[in-house]
């Protein structure tokens, strides 16, 4: 059977996450959903990411095997129209799965297993008023926070370590050992309101970069120093992570293989 | 009484436009409702930028007379938690509007009067997929358009001009000749999928941004040529305009006033 790859983009709000559970519309769920109503025949959609209820992602990558071949646009455009007509219910408005690319790929080319990178941004909006237009999109935190002291301290965490201090109790990974590839803090948005944070890695344990970010958060008010976050790194122990940052900043940004599968099927116009 | 200057942003989306009106709730309205509640009196709230429904700030300004002096944090914040009350059953999630500053200004001070300089920007999201994450946030153009000779075609536009072709039949101004400060157009956000078009005017007409962005689309197609948009403009008729853009892509963004009132209140922390 051809294998298809996709690029995602979601509002996680709606979801009780990408992975399909009893409880609720999971993205994972919804995708297959609308494959089922363009091929006729049910098919297990496999993430590269699996987000938490209400993260979103604006260039998740999945896989799925379809019964026959599609035009990469016919397949995108033919999923839009399920995913609309099938969520219009549940978005207060619009449509809060999208197909961005599709692309025939090699049928050993596993959305999960071939990544080779993986990209997340948190987003904080850093000021005393509370968001009227990222509701749902940003982490408000009120307190001034130093974005300059944040970057520093976070490189601390580059490279490979034990990650047990930023990794849930429910954490399935055989090891909590991982390499953190790149981390970065600075101010963006509207009048430098927001602070991005940019982590990239090959893979990341379960709720690792929220972990993250709250702990980031007290060294930014002035809570915890560079060596705090430090020594909380190399307690290996989740007690003594920060507070673990809400979902609805965080958003998967990317994921790297060895062949882009989309390079042939440019998402963008 | 002393008069106060707000700083105000809101999500257009389930609000009839800045002005107050008989047939739903409005920006103007709902920040009128929560000075009532903050200070027991009915007060006229009046802002620099009329704008439609469906159409957003980041920056509005608008001036109100209290009955008596404010410190200026808690002000913001008294109106920020009426507003949240009141508004919680209207929004989807969070906070529709929000007061990001407030400021004691002089009793001469007139938000929309006193404005030397408007500055709006309009977001087009130009790809084949629709929006997950910025549903109502973005005009969506599936064909591909070249920001390059809408950028270069748009400089026409700049310098002082009969606007009548840009104007909306309903607009109440009593000249339709105006002077466009600046105009560009420029790739952004995510892989360059967003068009921002950013304009600035001491005033503009009813509908002069979103007839504007009409019309660039238009040019950005390949269906006008840069000749075609000055020749639409040269006529001095609305019949020569493009269709007009949606209002969920337009933002004012900011309002200058020969003195800033929020100088001394930054809104970022």
């Amino acid at each position: 059977m051809p294998r298809y790859a996709l690029l995602v983009e979601y509002d996680g709000t709606p979801f009780v996450g990408w992975q399909r559970q009893a409880n609720g519309l999971s993205v994972q769920q919804a995708l297959e959903d609308a494959v089922q109503r363009l091929t006729g025949q049910q098919a297990l959609v496999q993430g590269a990411g699996r987000t938490d209820a209400g993260v979103h992602a604006s260039g998740q990558v999945a896989h799925v095997d379809l019964p026959r071949e599609w035009p990469a646009h016919k397949l995108r455009a033919g999923l839009n129209f399920h995913l609309k007509t099938m969520l219009s219910r549940q978005a207060h408005n619009g449509q809060p799965v999208v197909v961005l690319a599709a692309a025939a790929v090699a049928e050993d080319f596993h959305a999960r297993f071939s990544a080779i990178r993986r990209a997340y941004v948190y987003r904080i909006l850093n000021r005393p008023a509370p968001p009227a237009l990222q509701a749902s999109r940003v982490w408000h935190v009120l307190q001034p926070l130093d974005a300059g002291i944040m970057h520093e301290a976070a490189q601390a965490l580059v490279g490979r370590h034990d990650f047990t201090t930023f990794r849930a109790s429910q954490c399935q990974a055989d090891s909590p050992v991982k390499t953190l590839d790149a981390i970065s803090v600075r101010r963006a948005g509207n009048a430098g309101e927001e602070i991005y944070i940019h982590v990239s890695a090959r893979s990341f344990l379960h709720n690792q970069v929220r972990s993250i970010a709250g702990s980031l958060k007290l060294v930014g008010q002035g809570k915890w120093t560079a060596g705090d976050l430090r020594a909380a790194l190399e307690a290996c122990d989740r007690a003594a992570c920060g507070p673990v940052a809400p979902p609805q900043g965080l958003y998967l940004v990317a994921v790297e293989y060895p062949v882009d599968p989309f390079a042939a099927e440019p998402p963008v116009v």
